[in-house]
């Protein structure tokens, strides 16, 4: 297995993290402007296969339409140079004072109809540029103040704009889905959708819930202190893992955005093993971009950037192969029977059972010995975290 | 509106609520056992309407038939001589030793089978009893180490149990829905289902969705950061808050359950208005009982549990007394409308307009000012917030 | 007691608090700047008395000699106009690049002794205009990687820098002390210092202990979900509460800097008790400045700004009047009795009792009943709660 | 290298837990009590040196003078069979109904003085078993309700208790210091002294300040979102770390007390290259027990028990020789040498350097090109984070 990046490894970066300029509550730019040509071509070179950005990293909010043309003809020339794609495009409606109540369910009808003219226009922008995923960050969707925000009917709003997009691109024969990234809070005090339990649960109620699903964070669902390689287990469950975001996360603060295996390195394997080898399953779970969404540091200055860029892939990489090593060890196979991992996929009832069947089965309750479990019939996990670790630690 | 709990009300306690003997990580019992038909007779005196409880709780696991009958018919009796009611029951798949690593998704087939035979016995004694809903919280349900447990076969485990559930009270012609309590962790590292929204996504995998809901509690969801109100707003908007833990919590740490109101008091108006007021909705949002699971501090003695008890239902009275001053008065209405708060309800699109007019409406977007929301069109959502901060400190 | 400030009630605000733009990390500036003359009218007006502010929030980093002088005189005669006076001055080393390593502790020297300079030459402002109190809060002195920064050098340049500035002040004859403001995180993944426990051990090893005490702000303290009042007492007991940062914070997650009350409202309610009344002490604890560190909503224009800052001494006098009623009250105070909250200031030993005595004390151990204490002996803490609650609510 | 532990590694080990039995707040025991014999002799042969305990896991609290003989006796026998020393004891004043508000801040003076008495004894009972170090946790010191303690007069409680300590063992001859252990909650909503921060100012109180340090662990700080090993760096600096519990801990939440490495991986590693290799300072910074504080997880029986024992130490001792690989390669050197790791044990200040040099000094301030730290001069942090991850990872 090879630490190299390359095309089939399917990493992409999004223009607004190595184009991030350092600016945080607490200061401004550190870095210049990153020019979108530069970024592809250094991308490239470093092995990746796709960049994504939102409307407003590309040009600027409120570009004239010819700003807008050069920038996105610009882009087009570095694609066609590299050979990059961009798998998946974003919308911005967060940053311009106009959204400071939110896009979609900002209290003000007014933008609210904005905020929908501006994703159509994005829309075909990124069905131009064969982008097959349109992600939605509602960073803003939300409220510090309780009785500032009427939670129900910003669902509903959210939930018209999403069906009017589902109808838009359905009309326009458009090659794309919808991915709903959740996020808990930051910028809002607290944001709709802040996890992507609520964002599965939203997408069942739309008109077209097959054209949705969800683009999870790592930091996101880790800031709300949630096992990240366990909500995409039920993501997956549910066939909803549109894209994903890999990042890194050091705990419940503010969003941290560091490289992908710079926060929780456990989870991160477990991640990984899941993605790659669907967990004990054997079987890939996830197909698509490995999109990071990070930020490099504020103390770096260019070469930090690049250096951060390739980062992510090579952690992701030996990640990889610390997790085909775990699957493959006999030692953690027996581990795994002794903790009955594998017993979880056997039904619960035989088959064809009832629950009379059930009901009548005496050695499953009347003669069954539950006070062996005192003492006795130990799971071994453990044991089993243990070898993990050590897979995990490159030291089996 | 009167702060005297009355039958009206629907205060309900759980049994181990008041019967917390005051064993927690580090200490044993400060109590002694509290009787159940003391407990019905103490709570009737106070004012709940209601009694719900698990069934380890009435009859310790493992009990003989006997004993199990002679608390049931203890219980019976209590309840007939007070008036009290059994609103919900819930189930204890987590105690025993046999459940430490789940019930529904042990990794060992013969506890899940176990599990199911519990339950369905206990299921039994809730329509008896003629309890209208049935609890589950699948506090082990879980793991600690993310190889030992394999969460996609976990759900689908799950799935299988609450699907036979269905099917179970559906053919008895059991009158009863269930309700999933969500949980992030505590006892186990990482639980399924964390949070209300995870739940909501899970049932409607189910076959029978319509019979289950979720059963939030203040701290189950505030242990992962997330606002409770907003989240009961989402649960109400699907239609499935089925029932209600109400108590408190002070912040992201260990389950506190404090008392109603003795935790976060700014979000706990929030939700007593949701469920009184339907928030700036103006019609109540919830019809079934005022559930109170908390824990009289393992400091107090008798009278402690006693003066707890009333202290849940006396806050959630102030506060309903609060929350509908706070939607009655005029500076508050002319303040909600300045915020637009009003307006969110208004549909983003005109009646009967597609996505092609709104394409064409250059109001919308190419003659759209969103400069003017620079320095300017400001929500007042601050103001509007000290309004509700005075109306919860009394002041107004 | 009335709830229109006056200048008796110390209350300041900082420049870059009234002064705050909108930008986070999501999105630009809301608003426009604000006039430092504009910001002490409206503060007088409003009742303030004292006006706070960073070197660079006066003027620019990199400022004129001349710049700088034309904002000082400008301030200097708003002051004069209105007769505010400016009780604190704080420095800025986090903004500008060249603090993106942070400014006493930056891994390079030379960003350290420009620092020191950049310091030195604020200190001397601070004095000019008759400052108390010099704040120093070293939000960049941190890191977001373990090898990146030797902590324990990092806090021996910290000493280094704060011995040379006691040194600078006594020097001069200044009569001015510092006062170190903690925070655990963010900007830097960890920040050195991170509670005010840290702080105060760092400071008793410095050479002049008794020039430097601690600024602790509500949220920073309650982004580490530790009790602010709490931590607020035991400043107090070292005698080091030199300064107070007021504002409201809901949970662990990015800092919050919401209005005064408009977070934890039990820990708010305490905090004003301990402040006003010494909690049980009876004895007011704090009488320096009433100091608000917050932000105006980035959804706000400047009227939201007023009303942001007004709202900050509303509820704290609301508080103060609360707190007053509470200790009054004779049902409170039977409580406190029964719940031996006093009893804790009497001391464990006897008047002149060593070891030796007690230990021949048979009543303390031989003879003691410890077995009481289980079923009995409750402290009724749930009830003093319950008394408190209500009174914030104004309920009593 | 070796990754099998001897007696050199100085690794030691609770009573409480290896014979942790499984009790959580929400189910009692799965595993049988464990002799403390057997303790011995199984820690004996995994390679551990020393057994600590609490008083009340030796001899259950209430026990008579001969079963506490009887059990000590045994315990002696143990260790002379073994070799094992008892280089730490601690005191239990948490677990009994008597100390349910605390034992020396309980607001109880009767509890008070028991809890002195209870203390002197298990101090002469360390005394002779030749403990070192004595251990207290005031994991019952505080509350959950702000008006229930006066946390100045706790404060002053617990300083009257601590210094009748130090008068005792001086008074005896003991050759034997006190290590204070901090922790923010569980199980009281807050616990006084909640961090080393908070516990290394208040040791500054005390009359003999000497002879008291901090007993960190891992999970305590954690559980308040601290970095651990920066902690640790600042107890270090200020010469107190006295003791040290290890163990791992998934970010905020309960108590987790899991093995070390199990949890924060990044940490850990940055930890064990502080105590053994002094980061970048090249000398190990402690040399005292390396004490494992952790729970074997409820899910397991005994074997699971042993196996979690040994993963304790095994993945110590892995870190160690991660972290010296660390420090030894040549391009980690370089890129610290980049980052200017170094550079910060140089003085700000040059030999002999007042204020008025430094401010003469025109090259640090009035000649210092500032704006190089826009696009420049970068600092190198994620590369050195990727080479300490790539080493953690076993991949160089």
């Amino acid at each position: 297995m090879s630490l190299t990046p390359t095309r089939d490894d399917k990493f992409s970066f999004g223009l607004w993290t190595v184009g991030y300029n350092g600016t945080d509550p607490f200061g401004g730019p550190t870095r210049p402007a990153l020019d979108v040509v530069h970024a592809v071509e250094r991308l490239s070179e470093l092995g990746a296969y796709g960049l994504t950005f939102h409307d407003d990293d590309l040009f600027a909010f409120g570009s004239s339409e010819a700003e807008r043309e050069t920038q996105i003809n610009r882009l087009r020339g570095a694609l066609a140079d590299t050979g990059l794609i961009v798998p998946m495009v974003t919308t911005n409606l967060f940053s311009a004072p106009v959204f400071k109540d939110g896009g979609f369910t900002s209290n003000d009808r007014r933008v609210r109809r904005f905020a929908l003219r501006k994703v159509l226009r994005n829309v075909d922008l990124a069905a131009e540029l064969g982008a097959k995923t349109f992600v939605m960050w509602g960073g803003r969707e939300g409220a510090e103040y309780d009785s500032a925000k009427d939670v129900r009917q910003a669902l509903e709003r959210y939930r018209e704009a999403v069906n009017l997009l589902g109808d838009y691109v359905t009309d326009r024969g458009y090659d794309m889905r919808f991915a709903i990234e959740p996020k808990p809070n930051e910028p809002r005090g607290d944001i709709l959708l802040p996890t992507l339990g609520h964002a599965l649960a939203f997408i069942e109620s739309l008109e077209r819930p097959e054209l949705v699903g969800v683009n999870p964070e790592v930091g996101h669902e880790q800031m709300a202190g949630l096992n990240f390689a366990a909500g995409i287990a039920q993501a997956l469950y549910h066939g909803k893992l549109y894209h994903i975001d890999l990042n890194g996360q050091r705990g419940i603060k503010y969003d941290q955005d560091l490289v992908f295996g710079h926060g929780d390195l456990h989870n991160a394997f477990a991640l990984v093993d899941l993605l790659e080898n669907g967990g004990p399953g054997g079987v890939p779970a996830y197909n698509g971009p490995r999109h990071f969404d990070y930020k490099p540091s504020r103390t770096e200055d260019e070469s930090g950037v690049w250096d951060s860029a390739a980062a992510n892939m090579r952690t992701y990489l030996l990640l990889k192969e610390r997790a085909a090593a775990f699957r493959a060890d006999p030692e953690v196979q027996a581990a795994l029977e002794a903790s009955k991992v594998g017993e979880l996929a056997v039904p619960t009832l035989n088959p064809g059972e009832s629950y009379e069947t059930l009901l009548s089965d005496r050695s499953a309750f009347e003669e069954f010995d539950a006070d062996a479990y005192f003492g006795g019939r130990g799971f071994g996990f453990v044991r089993l975290q243990q070898l993990a670790t050590e897979h995990l630690l490159g030291a089996r």
